[in-house]
């Protein structure tokens, strides 16, 4: 892996795409959206993640939405394009378009439709393709929950020593999976927690930082976790991360995209609906939501007034 | 659902996507493959189904498939296509270009990727908005190995009273699922067998037939395990499906589109390679492959020369 | 496998262990219900399965209830014993205590607790060295539900060719996995349907019968699927099928023992608590319950009325 | 839960059960292991838990084993003893004679066979009455991987309330779960990784130990990533954590009970035979993992030297 890319650390928003009510992309609500990421701690943007709604657009569209995050964050944040396809051509064909569009670096989730018959030895030549073909660092993506597959131990830990693939976000949740990761992979491969809600424990055991939805809604937040780790403040650090499960779990596997959107609502920025079939949380469950997102909010301004 | 859907019963094949070594659609061998499908016991072809690699194609390509399946076909065989998407829009979009290439109807695979989202009502409202705007049938296509979301009951149950909604293709292989939702759904809800290899089972349950990779290489014996329950001949019907399971498995779940395409070289007509990342067999697997289907060929013969 | 069985066929009925308010076995309540099913169409009685509660029971109480029944049963039905423990040895013992009782037989669950560790090899040197030291046949017993370890086909197959091992539970639901053990198995092995909802499947493939919760509440209606099977007349049986899904769902996935055992009381029979942690069943559960058993009641009724 | 409970924490060892080649007891071979285990930093001994072969042994063996241990610590380490059955009847008879027999706690696992019918309010319902009825304090024990049945975060954090439930061995691997419970749970609940793989992570995330295979093979070893993150020297603890990743796999779902007892030979210690069905391991198995446990200790000296 490519040992000078000191910038693939620290925590990166998987930003929402944003829609007008006509589904149609709102591209001035993303520049107010860009604008307030890059105000904040955060070391970058991931666009087209699954929280990007990535799968729900047209190729045009998913280029167009790199161009305009890498042109409104002017090098501000380091912005990640998700490119993953099915086939392994059109996953070529996106991550350069992406890398054309500026992009630092690409994530690649892997093909996953026909997930019998992705062996590790079929998605180490897919991704030994990719990486040969993109002009820009590939970060592998490790997302079962959504892709019903899971990337193991054995496929990351020898695609880290390809010159073009210099990390892993892993959503995998599971942290001996994460740590035998790192403890196997070539030095200096940046292995992401895939969400916040460990981010600590990725930290621990050698981590560099977390790819994560609620860095969408709690980016200083989030970043003071590895602030307090690395300056061996380890008890706030827990504190700060324990007051941020209830909202992470919400703004993920609880409510999805659609509340990852209110998120940003409830706090001030653009959500909008998401595109159908997924539709927007209606009241009772946006109030629920509103509570959890407070009652974050607050604990986490208590711990934080006390570093 | 409309009762006067006569063709939706009986065997239907869903025929692989033939590409040439340079990965374009080899339009010649595609003719020559629906040329013999069309000479066989079939009731139908589905193109772009799972077997189709659909998600390998562009969206002219998916257009420009069913609309030559559907010329080849020139009325001789019932011509299904797969539009299923992840979007409601897309979905719609697509299953509008392939009524208008001619396809008698359309399956539709659920939106899968935000698997925890898709929760019965969502998934209800998708498919109804889908019906109401497609000019031809609906069948619902169940196919958790591959998508990782299970239709369940319920969801068919409900929308088998939907006017534009014919049936079910259910590749749970889940035969009390299938009893089930036969059971519930409007009388004339056509239920196929989502797998070769439980066709006789979903017959006694009182299902329609069967929608199998299996049968682009066993056509007319696929087709004779119905005939032959017609008729009352229990005992010859499941021997030819006991003769079936092996080879169903193998370009199924065991060796996947790349061992469907194989088979089909094996009976001397077109497999061609899958697209990447998808490879074609090895030597020694396609000579494990050989021996299973002259077995099944073998045995099938056996069985029907009693007949 | 022995081929001179030809009782172990037909519907027999996994039967609870009745327990007093006090949590001691109810040996009235047990002759009382052993005589209402001696009364009725049943192949036979298996005691000690897991809808008897067999692993609540001490090693005392287990071979008192096979004792029992035998005893009440007075040659009128085949008794079978549940006898799979956790070790080879327990398992041994139990098995010959059955026999030494009077069983007709033992079904033999395999140990699942260190499911990793329960290779194929493990499993099959397991039941040999069971079926060696057991005086009576032996049963093999599939039940991935509870012990979280699925049999799969090729154990079953390769056990079905010893001499004291005479057939198989398979209450995995998997009808293709039951019709390829019947396709490899040797010649008379007598497989049985593991629960009353795929009972008619199971039959067409050329199963045996059914080893069914359901069986103890509708044990006429169960077999009377197998008599118009036999008959030729698969209209019927597969509306009595059908007519029989939800109360098995009901006796069995959805309120489990608790629910059978409510069952019984609902039709005049004893029932009784289950023994700690579980519990009966509260008052509107039981009210759902009834109207579900009601319903069933009146569409066999009506169906059979037909014949 | 009770404060005054300052032994529960550290590293804690689920000791195996010793058998001669007749398959009794190896009382001999308990007392020289345990004399060493007695002479490391473990904290504590765990007898009958999931790698004690509990669930092989008579009641009666397992008094007698609980008694053996705590007669042979003689106060130097706490005991703690497995107790859980399927009953709640059974569960409060066991404990009650592990506290008779001198253990400081007992460990329960759920009641697991009936897993559909074992909800939340039905274990905690359970768990309650074994705490109230048991004269030492409770542990709790969740092991999906053995039981098929996830404890979850609700009833953990509900039951650490109650006065005698003292902590949980959490063996889900789950690092949120883990995160969440400590996060939940009433002040001084104990929370320890029931796997060496995730100590690190466990412990900054507020964790108090582990109960740990591998800490039957590397007790002091385990025992120093305790004491190197409480100094604040967590590159060498983590270092640590990951020397042991693949001998703790080793001793757990690779190779299981025979593989740790194995290493414990490798080591010089008394393994001998688990009971059947399992069986030991085979020569090249035994050479892998002395190849394993080689590699390991060399790390971990090669580590703590720097220390």
């Amino acid at each position: 892996m490519n040992s000078a890319q000191p910038e693939f650390r620290g925590v990166f928003a998987p930003i929402p795409t944003p829609f007008a009510s006509d589904g149609s992309i709102d591209w001035a609500a993303l520049k107010d959206n860009v604008a307030w990421w890059c105000a904040t701690k955060l070391a970058g943007l991931v666009v087209l993640g699954s929280n990007g709604e990535a799968g729900y657009l047209d190729f045009d569209e998913r280029a167009q939405m790199v161009e305009a995050v890498v042109r409104q964050c002017a090098g501000r944040k380091t912005v990640v394009a998700g490119v993953g396809m099915e086939t392994t051509g059109h996953t070529m064909k996106l991550a350069k378009a992406a890398a054309a569009a500026g992009a630092d670096a690409v994530l690649v989730l892997p093909p996953h439709f026909y997930e019998v018959a992705m062996t590790g030895p079929i998605l180490r030549d897919h991704y030994r393709a990719v990486a040969d073909a993109c002009p820009v660092p590939v970060i592998l993506y490790n997302m079962p929950g959504n892709t019903g597959l899971n990337l193991g131990i054995e496929t990351p830990v020898q695609l880290s020593s390809h010159p073009n693939i210099v990390g892993l976000k892993d959503s995998s949740g599971d942290i001996v999976q994460i740590s035998e990761i790192i403890a196997g992979a070539a030095p200096g491969f940046a292995v992401f927690a895939g969400s916040g809600s460990y981010l600590l424990p990725t930290l621990v055991m050698g981590g560099v930082g977390a790819t994560a939805a609620v860095a969408n809604v709690f980016p200083d937040e989030c970043a003071a976790i590895i602030e307090l780790f690395e300056a061996g403040k380890l008890d706030l650090a827990r504190q700060l991360q324990q007051a941020l499960l209830e909202a992470n779990r919400a703004v993920t596997s609880r409510f999805n995209v659609p509340g990852l959107k209110a998120a940003l609502e409830i706090l001030g920025h653009y959500g909008g609906p998401p595109r159908l079939p997924m539709q927007p949380l209606d009241d009772a469950t946006r109030a629920t939501l509103e509570g959890i997102i407070r009652r974050a909010q607050a604990r986490c301004a208590e711990i934080l007034s006390g570093v």
